[in-house]
């Protein structure tokens, strides 16, 4: 039995938000649906930062009530403080995100606070966080920082050490504006497993330069079971201005099934669903395995 | 001091083949003028397979008499038959390139001939070669085929046999049509270092499904030092229609100098080429590391 990866489907939230082109709440809740048709079982769903600063997420209990309540499925809310947990909560979400970046100068960029201020806003969050609902902390910009350059290791390590003190339930590392390459998911992982151990780790890539799905791979191999993924591979950073976002759920579902993982989720189904997110925002997907096709079936006897 | 990894440019001759808009023989020569001052060191520069067949490479004589003759750098012809070999020799390249397709489908679509009988014409070519021209086989679709899906593993290890038999200076394991996967890559690499002991190892990747780099990456950790890429990402098969062709030599760059490894060639400068060339081409270049930058810098004290 091979082993089993969680593919988390971030295109609702990660994929979307910063896409200058409205998406209608029933097209967010058509994505989330079409997800869960394919197998998908942990989608980050919306965003509950404030309106003003994402309107593009502005509409997030509007799509938490339309979304499929399955048995099995698992609905993430981003929560950036005390009044998103609110929100959250009365949105009936399973799990809750943090994000809080390793470096002072994006962290003030994108969330006026310092890492530390922030560190102080997810000790919060995670005491106040009812029984029940999974709480994770996403590190951002863990692989470099488009401000400062490198971001120090140890400094990950550091705010990993934060979130388990705190009670994580999960830590994910993003890769925020795609610099990373495998030698560094490798060095974070070892780091991270020693400053939080037993928490489980999380991967969240962009292919901004191509090192992607390397890094994803890699990250598999080193035993993380848990990647982060957006359909189409939209998505991206406002300060990283590349044609290219997030990872694509399919391209990465065609590369983990082809290495002998199983995820339970259907790639072809997937594929066609980041093509007709291409029709709702009106430009083709980054994803490639859409228009490649899958692994070619050979002559038929 | 770091593991150094040679990057063969084969921009002028994949990266070009398949294109439906003509290429100036000065374009040609430019792409290559561009890439000895850019650091690269071996260039597939031309084909000499039948005009007729591959009009996109009729001026390959041309070509060759155009590009700059500099100490060090080795310019490599494909040849498919004798008359491809005499042409190539005359042209006056640094070395042959013989293909070999490792399904007999693909190879008799693609060449009109078995994978038997192109084994004979590369122990023809191979003998007849003077001294002093390395001589290499690429073995084609050693990842997967397009009719006949999987390609096994043992087959493709029996032609690299066949190719050390006749004293090949260097086996090239492509994955022609873009399926291929890392554990492939560790697969491939033992069986081929097996049956032909001592003969160095290079791969070939196209970036079709967006597993490219991850295998590129992954075949040097497995200690491969020889890796083909095409500025700007340009080429395809034309049984791989996919929008993505090569993997490009500057998102290639990026991540093989991002993981400490040294090649000789500096990334902005080829980052430059491949957008020039999407200027020739008239379409943007599959490339990201041109749009997105490099690694950041950091901000200045």
């Amino acid at each position: 039995m091979s082993t089993e990866v969680t593919v988390i489907e971030v295109g609702p939230r990660d994929g979307l938000q910063n896409e200058q082109t409205p998406v209608s709440t029933e097209d967010k809740i058509e994505l989330i649906s079409r997800s869960v048709a394919a197998g998908v079982r942990r989608i980050e769903a919306v965003s509950f930062s404030h309106p003003r600063l994402v309107p593009q997420m502005a509409d997030a209990e509007a799509v938490m009530a339309g979304v499929p309540r399955v048995e099995g499925v698992s609905y993430i809310g981003l929560v950036l403080n005390r009044r998103g947990l609110d929100r959250a909560m009365a949105a009936e979400v399973d799990e809750v995100n943090v994000v809080v970046v390793a470096t002072d100068t994006f962290s003030t960029k994108n969330q006026n606070v310092t890492t530390d201020r922030m560190l102080e806003t997810w000790d919060e969050i995670a005491a106040e966080t009812p029984a029940g609902i999974r709480r994770s902390m996403t590190i951002a910009a863990s692989f470099g920082c488009p401000f400062e350059g490198e971001t120090p290791p140890e400094r990950v390590a550091e705010i990993a050490r934060r979130a388990a003190a705190a009670g994580a339930d999960e830590i994910a590392l993003a890769d925020t504006i795609g610099v990373g390459v495998p030698a560094q998911v490798r060095t974070l992982t070892r780091l991270v497993r020693e400053a939080a151990p037993g928490v489980p780790l999380r991967f969240h890539f962009h292919n901004t330069r191509n090192t992607g799905y390397a890094n994803a791979l890699t990250a598999v191999e080193e035993g993380v079971t848990v990647l982060d993924a957006s359909a189409g591979g939209f998505g991206g950073c406002p300060f990283a201005p590349a044609a290219t976002g997030n990872i694509a759920t399919e391209d990465l579902l065609y590369a983990l099934h082809r290495s002998g993982k199983t995820t339970g989720i259907d790639e072809e189904s997937v594929a066609e669903t980041g093509a007709w997110l291409g029709t709702v925002l009106g430009k083709p997907a980054p994803a490639l395995r859409g228009r490649a096709g899958g692994f070619p079936q050979g002559r038929t006897s």
